[in-house]
Formats: structure tokens, sequence, C-alpha cells
């Protein structure tokens, strides 16, 4: 017995998917057109520049950002030939690889963080108001508890 | 002067933007394993099962899809080859073209869509209580206004 959507319900799943499907693209526009790096190069980067020493296992690079090893390995490799970031074999395990920022990277980074800050209140953060701003995370937390139940994603943005 | 995020403010953020990365693969993933669709295919089923008469101007159809015209004439061919869907020229205006909806791609939709709803609540709706299911679509109504002005994006799930 399927149990269809109410009207309040349809409404609000219309609205997320839009989020869904129209956020990206005004993300990644702001980024390719002040910094030549796509979203998910600016999460990486983040990432990275969150992490003691600037530097995380490529296994955990992956999990942070939500990515594949290929699709990550594809993105550290665009990266490292813009000296961005550099990889270097772990100290501590011999058959990893560590992903580290390069001075490069966290200057590009603190030059594009302003402009994507802007562009994430212009987009979203200053369209609500503060109980909503609360609102959203508890949503985000429930919603993430389904999707993503190890909390495997970490900081994806630098503070300041 | 740029206005860095608050702890608040990070947090929400950081939890939008995985929901964001998280939720298409596991719409999709459901979609194509019980019905061969991508969310998008599904999608533009949904909404023309809505139109009068099943049918939309292709124009109307990528409004509504949030899809630029090249990118819905490549799927609209996709469903047209399974049958799904055909292209008709519109009677009022020769130039334009319409999208239909077949009796078969009707009846995919009507198989399709209660899995599909059972994820949407799996996913994001059962895991919320009313007040954020309302709370949602107060947020996602504020933000469309920003990423979506016009409102051209529209109901994209059948009712039952």
């Amino acid at each position: 017995m399927t149990r269809w959507l109410d009207d309040q319900e349809l409404e609000a799943w219309m609205r997320l998917v839009a989020v869904v499907e129209l956020l990206p693209g005004v993300l990644e526009s702001q980024l390719k057109r002040d910094s030549d790096l796509t979203h998910f190069e600016y999460v990486a980067l983040a990432v990275l520049s969150e992490a003691p020493e600037r530097r995380l296992r490529m296994s955990a690079l992956g999990a942070a950002t939500n990515a594949t090893l290929p699709r990550l390995s594809h993105v550290v490799s665009r990266l490292e030939d813009r000296g961005l970031v550099r990889r270097v074999p772990c100290p501590a395990d011999r058959r990893a690889t560590n992903a580290e920022l390069t001075d490069a990277g966290w200057a590009l980074l603190v030059e594009a963080a302003p402009g994507h800050v802007e562009q994430v209140r212009t987009a979203v953060l200053d369209l609500l108001t503060p109980a909503q701003v609360r609102q959203l995370s508890e949503i985000g937390a429930a919603v993430l508890g389904g999707l993503d139940p190890d909390g495997a994603r970490q900081a994806a943005m630098p503070r300041r």
C-alpha cells in the first residue's frame, strides 16, 4: 500500500528537488569564473586546508568529499598539474598515499574563499532567518542520518 | 569585508552541501534498478503526466525540469526510442514541438511511482517531523526565490 505524498509533503519535496538541481550550477559558475575551480575542487582544497599539516590520506579525502577513489584520483591529478596539491607517500603506511595542499593551493583557496562565501550567502543563507538556518541544520542532520550514516563527510568550508 | 560564516551557518551549509551531493545518487540508483529510468527521465515523464492531455511544449518541459533544450532534446530522444514519449508538431505554432506521454510512458510511470515515492519517504520525508516538513518547504521557497525567481519549476511527482 503506497503512502502517497500529501500536499505539504509534495510541496516540500518538489522544492527540495529544485534546490538540489539548481544549487550546484550556481556554486560552480561563480567558482569557475572567479577562481577556475569546480565546486568539487574547491571542497577538496578546503577539506585539506582544515586537516592537520594540510594533509590527508586519499581514502579519507574521498570519504570527506563523498567521492569514489577513481573520481578523486582524477581530480587530484588535475590539481597536481596546477601545483595546488601534491601526492606524497604516507610515512605511517607505505601502501597509502597522502594528498597535501601546497602553498600555492593554500593561496588560491584564501583568494577564492571570500567570493565563494559571498555566493553561499547570496544564494542561500542571507535568504533565511536565523531560525530557518537552525531548522535547515536540524533537517540536514536528520536526512544525513539516512544518507551518510557513518558521518564520513567533514568540514568543507574554511572558516576564515 | 567578508562576512564569514558563524558556527551555526557553517553547520547548516555543510549539511546542505552533503545532502545536495548525496541525494541524487540515492534517487537515481533506485529508479535505474527498478525502472531503468534516470531521475531526470522520471521527472520529465511525471511533468508530462500532469500536463493537460499529457503534452507540453519542449520549451515548457525544459523550464519545468530545469534543463537546457539540448539536454532535454537528448533525453526525449532516448524516451522516444523506448516508446515512452512521442514528439508531435504543435498545432498552434508550427515552429514549436510538443512532447507527449504515450500510453506506454504512462504505464511505466504508474509502475515506477510507488517505488520512487517509497524511496523519497525513506531517504527524506519519513526522517522529518511534520513541523520539519513545513520548515523545509518554507526554506525551499526562500532559496528558490533566489535560484528560480520565475518559478519555472512545476510539479514533478505524480500524486497517485
